[in-house]
């Protein structure tokens, strides 16, 4: 029988293509979170589409949720009163739409639904540089992050962090998705809209450049 | 005017105590989760209490909640069907009350508030030695995230992870507490009652002891 991985699935590209990674060596256990962000429930169909394409069983896929980071505020994501910018590729500090520290959030219940069930990877589709320019998706937190949890756990744990993706350019996650067979139509990406996406935003503008780049159609339409 | 810090209240003896020596320096930001755990409300109404006796306005406390840590389980605080054990002073590996992971989570989301507000310090009442053995309540995983903070947080948020009572005794910290006026009796430690202190658990024992040893009455009383 093979091992149990927790993969932090958002239902968006990275961590579907970082799914069909982690499935070659381990037991898929699918971790998704709702923090009362704009798209919230229309990743929760993705989330739950792609668990279902896996055959994941109810048991190994944890949907759960929390209003903190909505509390928290300070992001186009999370604080309907921040309007979601159009991409900015001339832009190079880091964009409203970052939710502050989400990641380690992401990681830190990640690593605690693995250490209870006893799996022992944690598997996170951030991607470093071809990517928003969030701090917490780079390999310098992930690899600190993953310091934290050799000391914060119990010892017979030994989970660690695995980041398959995050030094890919976006063409390339799209070209391994579809070499895995990765339920690509099943993903979603846009941080504006829940019904077709808007085509506009950062994390719109990254998917499209990427289908493109790699020369392989988006099976996702978005309005422009 | 003071500069903010974001103090992690549970409304228990150590972060009460910690509260009181953050106060000394930072205007109080006080953060409160519910994760759904056995005395939650008993100590949700002491996160309540002492934020009343300190007069930090509603801005400036936020109590949310998740229940991300119930799902997740593998703890006798968060699964009813886990009995809490009376205190073994003879055991030493990592006890059934200790939830996996939880000072991470708490930590993440005290660093993302503290960022959105612009607070320059979270505070964790902590404690190493003198208490459960539980792993994430260790220096060595504070400093690691404490890192991961540096790493995964906006360049220039520059937050710090404070923890002024890790390497304290229990009684020292109760001294330390009286010494700053701290509201000891709004403070809640049982695991098991949220109307009267069992006296049995782990954490009543240490409490006990550590007032006892300290030579100052307990404001609290309890059930033996």
């Amino acid at each position: 029988m093979k091992q149990s991985a927790v993969v932090l699935l958002s239902g968006g590209l990275d961590s579907c293509v970082t799914a069909a990674v982690a499935r070659q060596n381990f037991d898929l256990a699918l971790f998704f979170l709702d923090y009362g962000h704009r798209t919230n429930l229309r990743e929760r169909r993705a989330f739950h589409d792609i668990a279902d394409h896996y055959g994941v069983p109810p048991g190994h896929r944890l949907a759960t949720g929390t209003d903190a980071l909505r509390q928290v505020g300070g992001s186009a994501l999370t604080d309907r009163n921040i309007p979601v910018p159009d991409a900015d590729a001339d832009r190079n500090d880091v964009p409203v739409t970052y939710v502050p520290f989400r990641n380690a959030l992401f990681l830190s219940l990640g690593v605690s639904w693995a250490e209870s069930i006893g799996a022992s990877s944690v598997y996170l589709g951030a991607v470093e540089e071809d990517s928003s320019g969030y701090p917490d998706c780079t390999q310098a937190f992930c690899d600190a992050f993953a310091r934290a949890v050799d000391y914060g756990t119990r010892p017979e744990s030994h989970i660690r962090i695995l980041t398959p993706v995050i030094h890919l350019k976006k063409h390339q996650i799209v070209r391994l998705g579809v070499e895995l067979g990765a339920p690509l139509h099943l993903t979603w990406s846009c941080y504006r809209n829940s019904d077709r996406a808007c085509g506009r935003c950062d994390s719109c503008i990254l998917r499209l450049k990427a289908f493109e780049t790699a020369g392989i159609p988006d099976p996702i339409q978005c309005e422009s």
